[in-house]
């Protein structure tokens, strides 16, 4: 357990947990010491109209929904939430390296909502005024990648004018059928793999999850065909304990978080302590981060 | 379940599974239509000698061995593998979105071989004469990607002359401490979940999961720094049930697979089939594909 390596991810505690070897106060800073650095307003507050609490036995996913993106499409899930539509539905869907799902994977509990056809909204429109912080890293999916309200999109400028959600671990989208139009947001999914990246633009993403993630992403894989349980497996499904909009709780009920902005200075810094790492382990910078190789801290709300 | 969306990941099973939307018989073949074409010389055996096997509880982890790349690590992880090493230590460390790290992590077995000193072998000297398959499709971190032995691997021929194993989902490497030649094998890591790519060429790569991943993958995470187990949570590690080397072991006791080469021009349809997807789900084909976004299909021997 001295062992560190291979060294730190993503988490703020496990950040400040690594030592840090060099000594030069001149050196670009670690993300540790970025972080250490962060004001307050270098912080946000997810709105709670557009936080979703899936309480799960095991404990509670806390998803920041992304209604730039998807209007429609998080409407819909917000009427299928107060209709207590998700409460007692299984996560019904683990495969392995790509994706959780969860919902009406039955088909058993139709509604108004669930059945409502919604657009394709994959895509948004690029203009200028849109405040969209970009990456200058090069990306092999997307002409140009970044970040939007704090989410992860592509950007193509020229010739098609698109923003979109890229599909990196921890995104959360609305499963459809065979047509775009197909997906009400009854059945969700959360990316638990690599980067499936060949999915952006081919089905509407919905937000991310901002805790809780192991919750979704260490549940038994399905042994049926693309990772749905088997008959004999169905039994020990999880079941959603109840699906609910943090502004529809209580203050006390609420789970208080707190975001890293993605459109200050600090971030920029947060991002080139990722991009070539100067913790005392490595020995070679990378001198390159994918926008999917980048979680955004979360923290307890201070 | 209906549903079939998101669609296939990488499964063999899972891609014969997906319903084809496409009638034109001229457009290039699916994922399932190329495999479906392979010959058994399109497939390969792994070496015995070079396959190792992690018994734990719930199953079997069948890793392949890289002993082109990391020559003396190999050689210590099999010496350690017949010392019975492994046997009865825990997976230690599960961190959400990064690794599964498995061996001494108590460091309360040492013998010879687990404190032998090792070079730094991230990474070998690039030769003309290497069969390397190049990807043509750019990547962020190297100046070139590919498979060489089966294995993901980064180029840099200039100025470097340097080539190395990348940190794909489920590649194995040997943790260390907060020097390069301080890894001896006896704790190894999988990645299980995006690639961590700032770690090529900063830590020994030895292998690949070729089946079992997801047993590695679902387990529980830990909740100390670093997704160490806290001490509450040790009494219910898991423990490895053996370690053994296939060719150790009888033909009856050997887990019997192939998979997919990627030296045949099947396997260069293999990769479009993959860039751009033709199942009739997809209604935008990525055209590109990322060299850890690239399963390998691996199937029992026939």
């Amino acid at each position: 357990m001295r062992r560190i390596a291979p060294a730190l991810c993503c988490l703020l505690f496990a950040a400040s947990a690594v030592a840090i070897g060099r000594s030069d106060r001149e050196a670009p800073p670690t993300t540790a010491q970025v972080l250490e650095a962060a004001q307050p307003s270098d912080w946000r507050r997810p709105d709670p109209a557009d936080t979703l609490y899936l309480d799960l036995p095991a404990g509670r996913v806390v998803i920041e929904l992304a209604p730039r993106f998807a209007p429609e499409h998080v409407a819909n899930i917000k009427a299928l939430v107060r209709d207590r539509f998700f409460d007692g539905l299984p996560v019904g869907r683990v495969q392995d390296n790509y994706v959780t799902q969860w919902g009406d994977i039955d088909e058993a509990r139709k509604n108004e909502a669930s059945t409502r056809k919604l657009p394709d909204e994959s895509i948004i429109a690029w203009n200028k005024a849109l405040p969209i912080v970009k990456l200058p890293d090069r990306d092999g999916y997307a002409p140009a990648t970044g970040w939007l309200d704090g989410f992860p999109v592509g950007i193509e400028r020229k010739p098609s004018g698109q923003v979109w959600l890229t599909h990196c671990y921890g995104m959360v989208g609305a499963g459809r059928d065979n047509w775009p139009d197909t997906g009400s947001g009854s059945e969700l999914y959360a990316v638990i793999g690599q980067a499936p990246r060949h999915l952006d633009r081919n089905i509407v993403l919905v937000g991310h999850v901002l805790r809780g993630m192991e919750l979704l992403a260490s549940l038994p894989r399905g042994s049926g065909a693309l990772g749905f349980y088997s008959d004999e497996e169905k039994p020990k499904r999880t079941l959603i304990s109840s699906a609910r909009l943090a502004s529809d709780l209580p203050e006390s009920a609420r789970t208080a978080l707190e975001v890293l902005r993605t459109d200050t200075p600090l971030f920029t810094q947060y991002v080139e302590a990722r991009r070539n790492r100067r913790e005392g382990w490595f020995v070679r910078p990378a001198g390159h981060i994918d926008v999917c190789n980048l979680p955004i801290p979360v923290r307890d709300a201070r």
